[in-house]
């Protein structure tokens, strides 16, 4: 059976992969793309995701979504990490022949949901702004979505805090009311954060994997992350690239490769662990606390990530024929 | 080389076991009991602490510590857990003939400190309210101390969150403040946490074991462990007690037995992370934060349990000869 797809992201080099990582697989459909700001600006990131589908055949639509957090100051883009064009810096033309949806990101997610109640799969990669937009405009949405699944928080499993700050990982602290907001209403979702995704290790030699079997996608995806190699060498003394965004691609595919834990979470959104995603286990007892009354969801606290990267090869050995 | 030690403590059933872990360690020289509320009133905590060294035939002074936090409320004992009258309810009795040192704990815990310079391991395993009172008041026993370990806090590791909250420790969260700034001065901490305690559970035939070989002073913790038995059967579902206090005991005697990570530590204090202790891991880089500027103190993230539980038993036997 072929699961809808809607891909919420901010493209971005993991993006980049971890759409045609959707795009390859056929057991994927994919129905749409939505773009936030985070890893670049707005207007970068839906160019971009212009950009990736004219090149890459994509053919759904893609709806602009927010360039802001609901309530906070967007820093500014990573841009030692993504490049000042979120795609590393390879050069993207100016010219792009596809045009973006007439509707915001939140109001295509809605009308994509009520369309297909019970069918659509919510890959969410960046800021949780467009699914909160969404739920604050049409709540009843929360019991038409199959499956939420993003890439963002750290619980401190394997080791691995956050990656913005000891407490918090970018996508979450980028909103963190929106990430308290959307992990809070009864749609099933799975948070697939640093706990796993930074055991999940992209070396060079899976990198020239892509270029020899994936064809132009494998070539893009090799060229756009040079820069973000050079962050991990950088910042983590790591020869190679984390697969971040495709990470929750993969649990989509194949969650038997992950290990979750079922609890409440929210996310604290005041000082200094401001933007940390904090789960109260089904398994413990505790007194009455701010994480009563909230839906379980799951927490990934382990993966196997060399299966997780095969997985990807193969589907993306899928666009090289 | 014996090492001299104060335990500032607030028994409380495990912090008992720990008292008489170091009572029974001919490595260690307990030069000093200081007593902090938490498990029980002040007035009750130090009660007890009187009592176990009168019974116990514990020649160091006890001196009476802090009756509340720095900035917050106390909620009152736990009695589910420690029993209202700290013990377990085994009935303490009402006359005792030692008494308590004239100084406040914070006073003597400086005063010991000043006296041995470089000799005195601090081991802590209730509210941290006395260190931040004795570093307020003198700020230069920080280079005096020879080590600072600490039962409280949790880091996430092992599977294991706070046990008040999801984020937060009973020890830190009773008074985070306090925890906060003893974590900030330059003297060496350790922070032995539920990482690693919760993986240290005593079965009922470890308490069997110590009624065989530890005489009084086993047959007493049997004794006193049977409410707090009874609470981790309620809470946890498990037939045994957790170890939390011990363990710090453990990790003077053996730190080979644990793995340790470095870094700054910071206790959130706002929202609903607070009491949470975050540690910023030296092996990792982070743009400008809360944590610059703050010694690295270690986080205790793996215990080889067992050998823990064993080292325990051999000290404990050697008051049943």
């Amino acid at each position: 059976m072929v699961t809808k797809v809607i891909f919420d992201t901010d493209p971005g080099v993991d993006d980049t992969a971890a759409l045609l990582f959707i795009h390859a697989a056929p057991e994927l459909d994919l129905v749409g793309i939505t773009t936030v700001f985070g890893n670049a600006h707005i207007e970068t990131t839906t160019r971009n995701a212009l950009y990736l589908a004219e090149r890459f055949n994509i053919p759904c639509p893609v709806a602009q979504g927010a360039g802001q957090a609901l309530k906070r100051r967007y820093e500014g883009p990573p841009t030692f990490i993504h490049g000042v064009d979120g795609l590393g810096d390879v050069g993207v033309p100016e010219t792009i022949s596809r045009t973006v949806d007439p509707r915001p990101a939140h109001r295509f997610i809605i009308d994509m949901v009520k369309a297909h109640p019970g069918e659509i799969t919510l890959i969410a990669v960046g800021r949780m702004t467009n699914l909160a937009l969404a739920l604050e405009e049409a709540p009843e949405i929360a019991g038409l979505v199959k499956q939420v699944v993003i890439m963002g928080g750290a619980f401190g499993q394997n080791g691995h805090g956050g990656n913005v700050t000891p407490a918090a990982e970018a996508n979450i602290i980028g909103d963190p009311e929106a990430a308290d907001i959307m992990l809070g209403v009864p749609w099933p979702v799975v948070v697939v954060g640093l706990d796993v995704t930074k055991e999940t290790f992209m070396a060079p030699e899976g990198l020239a994997r892509l270029v020899r079997e994936a064809g132009d996608a494998g070539r893009f995806i090799a060229e756009t992350s040079e820069l973000y190699k050079q962050f991990h060498i950088d910042r983590h003394g790591l020869d190679g690239i984390f697969m971040h965004d495709s990470c929750a691609v993969a649990y989509v595919l194949a969650p038997e490769l992950f290990t979750t834990r079922s609890g409440a979470m929210r996310v604290a959104t005041e000082g200094i662990a401001v933007g940390q995603t904090i789960q109260k286990p089904d398994s413990v007892n505790f007194a009455p606390g701010a994480w009563d009354g909230l839906p379980s969801q799951l927490a990934c606290i382990g993966i196997d990530h060399e299966a997780v990267l095969e997985l990807f090869h193969q589907k993306l050995a899928l666009l090289g024929n």
